[in-house]
């Protein structure tokens, strides 16, 4: 059997923490949207897809398809696969664990998303710049700090690998969004990295994995890019210019706890 | 055994998608942040065991435990729950399929809070009530319109629940989107309910489910209200007011893709 990945195909944006599965794995696998129109793949193919062949299930890309199987939504796919190719911890307990995980670095994700695209992902990015200046202030201030110190946290509580005794596909999550991060806020990550050791270094091991240090240096592994969810705006990665951090500083933020 | 749920203790919130399931399959569970604090309830017990007994793998609450078995992230805990007590489909494929509906409702979720809070979670609605006015638009206009399109369309699909031939936890969850919606969007709602007839109809078919409805009825159904996700401020519900409107009648928003 041949997987199917239907995503975007000049971005990594979520459909990267599938390739990346697929790649640990050695899966034999499509990437829909890069083939050809000729031969089945490009935008229209994947607009036609969701409208068609994978409906009624997935809302959006990505999407995997197995067979008769129709998984979309990132993390569910990357569980899926790591359950089914030993990239996943072996239990009910550690498997529960591991889809928390990365059900939390989703959450990551969309929120590194949100700083771009604070008010409507049907407008572009100039068009919510002083909302995203906001927002981005607030997720590299607040989000950031919390998200790492909790992979941190769990590394420090479990060892080498986020769960179980052995890398799973969480590992690999873990290490997409160090780099999409690094990517996006190199400011901000440079000065918050040395907080997150343990966390790096996972990066690092991941990144040397032989299937996925092959993969990285291939064509295969698309750049980083502004169309992407991890987009490197300068003014997002930066304080504020002065004027604006004296008025924010009025504002005292009071603590809220997460709904 | 006893489940316990943790949970803030005065609102429905991301909550209430497992409380409906629990309450729904009849499980002994204890709603741990509503107990008195002398009996290890209360506000400070669910911060220590986040920090503590539920660490590391929670970020967030809500939490269920089952003995040793943590699971965090609402999506995941209803599955959990749902595939354990018969609130499922059986089968690997349906399985997907409503685990990626649960998501997808947890998107939907996530999108209505951040109407109230697009630009951080640790400061109050009023301290964002441009961008939240900005953002409740869109989330009206073209959000609400496209997840509720996706609801129907699977009813249309599928029949009289959303996956498999019998209600599962994802019906569940769609009845509370729906209620949560009408709860803060009433106007809205109201223009665009005609247009999803299916879902209202399953909506009404949840809430009539004998152990559901004396639930609902019951003191254990906590209130909707501006502390919770989906919260009613008129301003997030109503038109832009006309001056605004002409502002943006001149950008007129391009089609973007969902990264």
């Amino acid at each position: 059997m041949v997987y199917e990945l239907f995503y975007w195909p000049e971005i990594q944006g979520r459909g990267e923490f599938i390739r990346l599965v697929l790649e640990d794995v050695g899966a034999d696998y499509v990437d829909v949207g890069r083939l050809p129109a000729s031969r089945g793949g490009g935008y229209k193919r994947l607009v036609s897809a969701l409208e068609g062949e994978l409906a009624p299930y997935a809302f959006a890309l990505p999407v995997l398809r197995a067979d008769s199987i129709v998984v979309a939504q990132t993390a569910l796919i990357t569980r899926f696969l790591g359950e089914r190719h030993g990239l996943a911890p072996e239990g009910e307990r550690e498997r529960l664990a591991a889809a928390t995980v990365a059900l939390t670095i989703a959450d990551l994700v969309s929120e590194a998303h949100d700083t771009h695209h604070p008010i409507s992902v049907e407008q572009y990015y100039e068009q919510q710049k002083p909302a995203a200046r906001k927002r981005a202030q607030a997720f590299r201030s607040k989000r950031i700090p919390k998200f790492l110190s909790y992979l941190e946290g769990i590394l420090a509580a479990n060892g080498d690998s986020l769960v179980g005794r052995s890398v799973s596909y969480v590992d690999l999550a873990a290490f997409q969004v160090v780099a999409g991060l690094r990517y996006a806020f190199p400011v901000t990550m440079a000065k918050l990295e040395p907080e997150y050791p343990r966390l790096v270094a996972l990066h690092d091991r991941i990144a040397e994995r032989p299937r996925l240090a092959t993969y990285l240096a291939s064509e295969r592994r698309l750049p980083f890019s502004n169309e992407g969810i991890f987009r490197r705006y300068p003014e997002l990665d930066a304080p504020a210019p002065r004027r604006n951090q004296r008025r924010t500083a009025t504002k005292k933020p009071r603590k809220r706890r997460r709904k």
